[in-house]
């Protein structure tokens, strides 16, 4: 018997069949003797319909009054369950973000979670209840009612579990787990049945858009085992948890990719200590920010600097980059719009030497030219050409074998 | 300079063009210098859509979850009447039963009013905003949210006119005020500039459904003065307020009709003491209001007792009373469901003789039988054959000249 904590997004209570559908997994899951906190989002369609009516009478609707307005929608959904659980003879209990208290900062619209109130939980659990929680909501010091940002109810299930000390925080969405590349490019690709908190946190910043970012940082903070599962298809998801040096590690665990970037490069620049941050200073002034950063001694006593941006900050910071150079005296800025980032990720890449070379040889035996590399602890990052996305990253998964269950 | 409170009730705020239109006004009466503080229903419709989704998935909505679902349709309402108030240039703060705190009974679905915390309203009416807050909902002791049942949002305005000491509480609905009679029985029925809280009370439970008789009550207690007006068109609406004894008053007010009710007599029973507790006693334990209550000398030492129910209840009525005659050794039971109940409601009347003759005189030219009387202090109320009902009123309403106004 332990603790659990289910979130429900969106399409997964998408309409009362499916709400039926989650009623009766809760119910089998309680059944088993298990104690049940669901967090759930507003219905499919719900957040952008209010968003709609809101647009309709003022421009830029945002701040206090919008939290008012979205907080409604996972507020239906919550009665909706509730009612649903005790209709078939399950005892259950609703509670609004402001009802739980899941105190936040007052940053309306994307508010951080500060603290969580678990008495009124800790005492319907105890009676048997089963307890269902509006996701992405709370309120502020004053009672005013805050929003996590699109994407929230995932940090709010997480922050529960870290609250009430569940066992697992269980994410149901429409995939059935995390995979070890994008099986739409790699039909190979293969689920994982588990992953670290910091390859996961590798993979979903690189594009792998399973899970919220800020959740799988909480869960990781306080240690909160997460499982990502499909409500609409059995089986054990990916649980992402903490590293376990009694088990044995793969290599690599993922290829992640994203072509959402541009490359930047500036030639040329007199080489003098602070150069960097006269380059990037303008940019992070406009709010754009930096991806990848490297920088190659020219020819002669001059620079080449070159970065990544969001493709939509192309050409922002294209406009930038060049003043900047003027100031500078720099030679040349150049940019590159069709560039894209590949990424293999695998925290076994500590103990084991030779990844970043097995890597570039595979991207070499395809004539796939590497335009930028850059490495943490556990991945390698490279920018090549974007025609070269799906070639690179079929070789790459094929190289390290990740069609291969590693346990098998 | 004073304070307002106004309610615009669900097809006053039914589509987003509607509350544009409610904005406007606000910000015309807070442009006169006036401290305004509006209260809102759900959009017209929405209401029902939940109840219907709520419907799909439990059989019997009802409780604390059909509370949690309904409060959404203000709180919608609240955000999107703040977001266009702002939009104007108007400062404005939304507040939800809960936030404001209207502290109620936790009896979900009909909660009542316990207490209203004026602070927060009192603070942002102070910095020049205007508050806007969801009728129909509160809180209790614990923080479950609770609606006041349906209507409730008059309830609402009239109970925050009294704790903020309102000079006025304005109830913006789809008719223009308050009326001699039903228009559409009497064409040429006279809206009212103004009525007596006590002639409104008779007028309304006696079917003139202008306002939820419950915030007539609250008013009258709190001597909050009420005034009903269209929100379509322009105009001074009727104010509803307590009996100014220096003002001249109507002999008669209005013409109130019910065609809801059922009668039912009890003939030849024995005439002992509390004969009549024991007749009625076994309708009440039914949960069944009984209206008009008439008890005549019989022509032996029997009594005959005569009284009516609504209309719905009239066939559990008449089987309870069946059995009561059998153990009492009643002579007959006959029951009539075609009947109507015609009033002449006035102050005015406590001061002048001869208005139940006129009345009795009036329908006599018209050759309509009056079944059963009974008054009060206040109002005349004939029962007569159902076909009557529209020529009686018609009669009445010409023979007490309501078509003139008094003042002319």
């Amino acid at each position: 018997m332990s603790l659990i904590v289910q979130k429900y997004g969106g399409t997964s209570v998408g309409s009362v069949d499916r709400i039926r559908e989650v009623a009766k997994k809760v119910i089998e899951y309680r059944q088993q003797g298990h104690d049940m906190v669901i967090v759930v989002s507003a219905m499919s369609g719900e957040t952008n319909r209010l968003i709609d009516l809101a647009k309709q009478l003022n421009d830029h609707p945002r701040g206090r009054e919008l939290d008012v307005l979205l907080s409604t929608g996972e507020q239906v959904t919550i009665a909706l369950l509730s009612m649903t659980l005790q209709q078939m003879g399950m005892p259950a209990v609703s509670y609004t973000g402001s009802q739980v208290r899941i105190l936040t900062d007052n940053t309306h619209n994307k508010a951080r979670i500060m603290e969580i109130d678990d008495g009124k939980i800790g005492d319907d659990l105890k009676q048997g209840k089963v307890v269902v929680v509006a996701g992405f909501q709370g309120c502020d010091d004053n009672g005013n009612i805050t929003t996590l940002g699109r994407g929230g109810s995932d940090t709010t299930a997480v922050a529960l579990a870290a609250a009430l000390k569940a066992d697992e925080c269980q994410i149901y969405t429409d995939v059935d787990g995390v995979y070890t590349t994008d099986p739409r490019v790699v039909p190979e690709a293969r689920r994982l049945d588990h992953i670290t908190f910091e390859e996961m946190l590798e993979m979903a910043s690189l594009g792998a858009k399973v899970l919220q970012i800020r959740s799988v940082e909480f869960a990781s903070k306080y240690n909160v085992p997460l499982r990502v599962l499909s409500s609409f298809t059995e089986g054990g998801g990916t649980l992402i948890a903490a590293e376990d040096p009694s088990m044995e590690q793969a290599l690599i665990s993922g290829i992640a990719f994203n072509r959402d970037e541009a490359k930047l490069t500036i030639l040329g620049v007199p080489d003098h200590p602070g150069v960097a941050s006269k380059i990037l200073g303008p940019i992070a002034a406009e709010n754009i920010e930096v991806d990848m950063i490297i920088q190659n001694t020219g020819y002669d006593a001059t620079t080449d600097f070159t970065f990544t941006v969001h493709r939509n900050d192309f050409k922002s910071a294209l406009t930038i980059l060049q003043k900047t150079a003027e100031a500078l005296g720099a030679r040349e800025v150049t940019g590159d719009e069709h560039i894209a980032k590949i990424s293999v990720v695998g925290v076994g890449m500590r103990s084991h030497a030779g990844i970043a070379s097995s890597m570039f040889d595979a991207l070499a035996n395809e004539n796939i030219n590497i335009e930028m590399i850059s490495t943490s602890e556990i991945k390698i990052s490279v920018v090549v050409d974007e025609k070269y996305l799906e070639l690179g990253v079929r070789s790459l998964h094929k190289a390290f074998e990740l069609e291969q269950d590693p346990a098998a």
